[in-house]
């Protein structure tokens, strides 16, 4: 989005603060304590936006990683998606914290490419936000992956839902990402093969489970 | 224990493998998808542990950070018994990501100061396990949390559940391992006075979020 805002108002990248993280609005307009990212690429505009947000109980970091918090924000869909398949076909945490934890470093060596910093994702904006996503029963982009992972097509489960899953997309994103910079992103791979060409969501499990093994 | 282990039986701490990761023994005894580290200072034992375990609902990776590995298991009870307190307290899904974030940086910190890897933390055994012994209505840990939470002194929590929290001890370690190395370690020192000094949990939520600003 930042790079969008700075296609049309020209000259303004360094004024655009993006904040980000584990915030459900559900949450925040009860007064829950909630911990967020203010970043932008000038700190200064970072620190200007966290002053405007930061309460007793909204708690604001400041980044300077603004495509890393951005991108983070967008691939975590992917696996908010991918576990809500894995609760579509029955599974339990291990395999939901399996998909989560691999899943981090596949959304990190996307984001790396795409000009963010690592650290980044290991943070709020990154891990804090995707176990939220991955874990809540109001995630729209779990709740269709659900819809997948008990046997509808993906028309099917975005019609039944009436919502739009921003994951859907994000998945054609990171997966031709993946293709071009020649990245390693199984799950991502799977997903794609799951969601655009039919594959049963089962077989992608097993698939995945069953690749040769590798190297943490 | 790799280190207790080598103090009884010498010379064998090349030989020693650790298995750890996100594995209730529930889901895995029905053969639900998991995945855990393998891990071994000596490459050749942690590929043998490898091949004993791995199937196709069980996958396994290999690492060398034995080091990392056990210090994280140990290390993520503390932010369980977290957890189990924002869940007492009736705090939602953003209070918990915020806990669980900030505290993989606090974890990340005290184990590197022990000789682990960054990088191990945000594996399998790291975030992986943390996710979901933070999430998870199955952990000792979380469940004296949060009668603590519910305002249960650490005795009465203990004695009812009639259970022991390793995440009691390991919150002593790590609090003690901080003041020693000098690590800036903010929830793990609020653990600690809410645990063993009295502090009511709230004012400790409440002062985790009101300290002074910083960079993420």
């Amino acid at each position: 989005m930042s790079e969008v805002i700075s296609e049309i108002f020209k000259g303004v990248y360094e004024n655009i603060a993006v904040l980000s993280g584990p915030s459900h609005a559900e949450e925040v307009c009860r007064k829950m304590p909630t911990a967020v990212t203010s970043a932008a690429l000038n700190l200064e505009t970072a620190e200007r936006c966290r002053m405007l947000f930061m309460n007793e109980y909204f708690r604001v970091y400041n980044q300077n990683d603004i495509i890393g918090v951005e991108t983070g924000s967008a691939l975590k869909n992917v696996f908010a998606v991918a576990s809500g398949i894995v609760d579509g076909l029955k599974y339990g945490d291990n395999t939901k914290a399996a998909i989560v934890s691999r899943g981090l470093k596949e959304l990190s060596r996307v984001g790396v490419a795409l000009g963010g910093k690592e650290q980044t994702f290991y943070g709020l904006s990154g891990v804090g936000d995707l176990m939220v996503t991955c874990f809540s029963k109001h995630s729209r982009n779990r709740a269709v992956g659900q819809a997948v992972g008990e046997g509808k097509i993906l028309d099917e489960a975005e019609k039944s839902l009436g919502m739009v899953a921003e994951g859907i997309k994000n998945t054609i994103s990171a997966y031709e990402i993946g293709k071009k910079l020649n990245i390693e992103l199984p799950i991502i791979n799977e997903m794609y093969a799951v969601l655009f060409n039919g594959k049963n969501p089962l077989k992608a499990v097993n698939d995945l489970m069953t690749r040769c093994p590798c190297h943490e």
